[in-house]
């Protein structure tokens, strides 16, 4: 094979950027405030690049693609696109805002390259059957019943309700081949953006209106690279047992089979820790060296092995 | 360097897609009515293709663009964002959606990649001091001079008035170098869209509000890849002389030497035929072997020299 002498002589390291290290606290946001959490990411990242990881980046969309989701229905006179096409607009949307940040930091180094990602989901998953995933906007319950797609009470208040989609398992990235060229000849690539845009492989490639976990497509995209460490980037250092309560307590090193206990025995956050822990579980039982849980202050460290939740066989 | 045994043995022909590639009749139209003229143009494209031609694809944006700005612009609590992340937006709606549909169209190629690209413009650029180019909405007088950002009357009836942005030249495109390497591979491109996302150049790069003329970064990109044709499709087969009077006279083979006589003849639309004849004529002027104007249905005879204006040296 040719093009073996620019290949990596380390493995890649995955990291998927969760929303806050795109966005500030949650609620309005300007984009000042948007630009100065990026380009704190983007040192975080370039840190850890400069340290000589060869770092493959994906990330979040949830309040993004939420926002489009309103603006288009607020606004009748311009034609109503599916989800499929709004989680591609989030993913050149943060993708531009990220690569030109890290081409900031990183002026001696190749430019970033975001590029556009595909997710082929299985048309029978039960998920479909099921939609579990909220996306877009609140609604009172007189809003919600009107709704032509399928609503769930999710919340208190005056407006509990949001619309639900379905969150399939993801089967594998269309421009996976392309993406683990561009990685072995060590171009710096961010992908697989809101967990990719879902299809389903027919006759074709065809959108469907459903989410796919961002930290499961980044599990995919780990294994499909041969990377050797996959890191989930959260709002914590580590994921915790007893969390929020008098005992708890932080998961240094961790084996899969202790891990997998504690999240059998229901100790992590459905939505929010749960998903981190399924998606490393499922990286090193299926023959990743390591996986890793911290925030993005702590990614240097924690790629030396020093900080963060380290998940090994 | 390595890599030379996949370097294709032909130059690439950079395609520009109009608007009405992707779009059909003006005015309100549904996403089935879009996917049907994505896979028209995908079928022409995989045509070409076929016939043994390596395109590089770049695209317009200008209705997508306008959609966005509007929506944004009536949905107060969303966060307003700056027009370059917007045209970074369009590009991946744009590409997903032209991806897909040639993947489908072409199952014995690799598949193809949108990658999110920047276009570097000077920031002393006059056009800064004289913005020119229409984008988003139409408004009514005493709505344009509400508006936080310069208006300019475009037409005549109640809402005459569009918000005008610079239209500066482009320079450089950022990730030029790295698509370059993707087309040498052999890799299928779509980049550069919607003119790509203006930058300019400080200590860092920023983005601007702005709009590149898509045919001037098509051009740019072609001279980039040192590509031997620059292919601009539009709704007409040729450029014209006397257009829509009685002495119309389509153009069939030109040099620029003629062609730049009836471009300083002022025979050419503004903002229509005449920024498509300027970029032509700067690619075959700065060494480019052929440019041609076409409509897609005519791409593949195009190309075989059979069909369209064709403009040599």
């Amino acid at each position: 094979m040719d093009g073996n002498s620019h290949d990596t002589g380390t493995d890649p390291v995955v990291v998927a950027l969760g929303g806050n290290t795109l966005l500030g606290e949650r609620g309005p946001w300007t984009m000042d405030e948007q630009l100065a959490v990026i380009e704190r990411t983007a040192r975080q990242i370039s840190d850890a690049i400069d340290a000589g990881h060869d770092i493959v980046l994906t990330h979040g969309n949830g309040p993004q693609v939420g926002n489009l989701l309103l603006q288009q229905e607020r606004v009748s006179e311009t034609p109503q696109l599916p989800l499929d096409v709004l989680v591609a607009e989030t993913q050149a949307q943060i993708g531009y805002l990220l690569q030109q940040a890290l081409d900031n930091e990183l002026t001696d180094s190749p430019d970033f390259m975001t590029v556009v990602t595909q997710v082929v989901v299985d048309e029978d998953d039960p998920a479909f059957q099921n939609p579990t995933k909220p996306v877009g906007p609140f609604y009172t319950e007189a809003e919600a019943v009107e709704k032509s797609f399928e609503t769930r009470k999710v919340s208190t208040g005056d407006r509990p309700y949001r619309r639900v989609v379905p969150s399939p398992e993801p089967v594998e990235l269309v421009e996976g081949d392309e993406i683990a060229r561009l990685v072995r000849r060590r171009n710096l690539v961010i992908s697989a953006g809101g967990g990719g845009v879902p299809v389903v492989r027919e006759s074709g490639l065809r959108g469907v209106e459903a989410v796919v976990d961002k930290d499961k497509s980044s599990q995919l995209l780990a294994e499909e690279l041969d990377a050797d460490t996959l890191v989930i980037l959260t709002d914590v250092e580590f994921a915790y047992v007893n969390y929020t309560t008098p005992d708890q307590r932080p998961l240094h090193r961790i084996s899969t089979e202790k891990l997998r206990a504690h999240l059998e025995a229901g100790e992590f956050g459905e939505g929010s820790m749960q998903p981190k822990i399924e998606a490393c579980l499922r990286f090193v039982e299926r023959g990743g060296e390591r996986a890793v849980i911290t925030s993005p202050d702590r990614l240097r460290d924690a790629l030396a092995g020093e900080a963060g939740t380290q998940i090994r066989a």
